[in-house]
């Protein structure tokens, strides 16, 4: 391998590294939804303005409207986050720093079930992996 | 500018072109959709098993049974095309051969109107740039 090649293994990381840090973050948003921690859930995602969210036919820019519909929707009077899981992962890397994850969601709250897929980008930051767009739909 | 850096330009191509050529695949799609030219239409889309769709709940994987299930929605008896219309396109470059699309889709028809938001990922070919995953929700 030349010196060339290897000094670009270095600065990107190793592809399954990528993969396995992806998943440790989704892992975490579910670990956290499922104890009521929307803080924790939110900590998933792109802290920016420019965070992109679609889902129910609407879209959300901005990680603070991204949490305010997560409250509205899951924490108002009467409601419920539930139990959260997701399956089917499949995780893309497009490049060093991009991957497309698609997998299916369920919440499963009280007296009902709702899931459906998502599509998500991820890039990595200094901080790590976060979610920075997000098609979730039913 | 070093020769290096001038190599990778060349090598990848400059951005405004990339996003040029991205939203030529998609005015073409929708120029074809409008012609009632299906064809033309999934022409749009990366022909592999591997091409991925999710649309209303369910998934579809493979250009084949992307075709089949637009034929079946679209081009079934007592069916229509209508008139499709894109807007609010932001195109964004995630490296030289892959980039994410989003955008609100609207097909007009005789007697309703349905639209919503989609998600794409595009990819450069040797063909040109094509859709490999479009996440498509009402």
């Amino acid at each position: 391998m030349s010196h060339l090649a290897l000094a670009v293994i270095l600065a990107i990381g190793a592809p399954a590294d990528d993969e396995k840090a992806i998943r440790g973050v989704l892992d975490a948003q579910v670990a956290a939804w499922n104890k009521g921690d929307l803080a924790g859930f939110m900590a998933g995602y792109w802290n920016s303005d420019k965070l992109f969210y679609i889902s129910g036919g609407k879209s959300a820019q901005g990680w603070k409207a991204l949490k305010e519909r997560y409250e509205k929707i899951y924490q108002g009077e009467g409601k419920e986050m539930g139990k959260l899981a997701f399956s089917e992962l499949n995780v893309e890397l497009l490049s060093g720093d991009a991957a497309l994850v698609r997998g299916k969601w369920e919440v499963t709250m009280t007296k009902e079930t709702v899931g459906g897929w998502f599509t998500l980008i991820v890039k990595k930051f200094p901080v790590g992996w976060k979610v920075t767009h997000d098609h979730t739909s039913k």
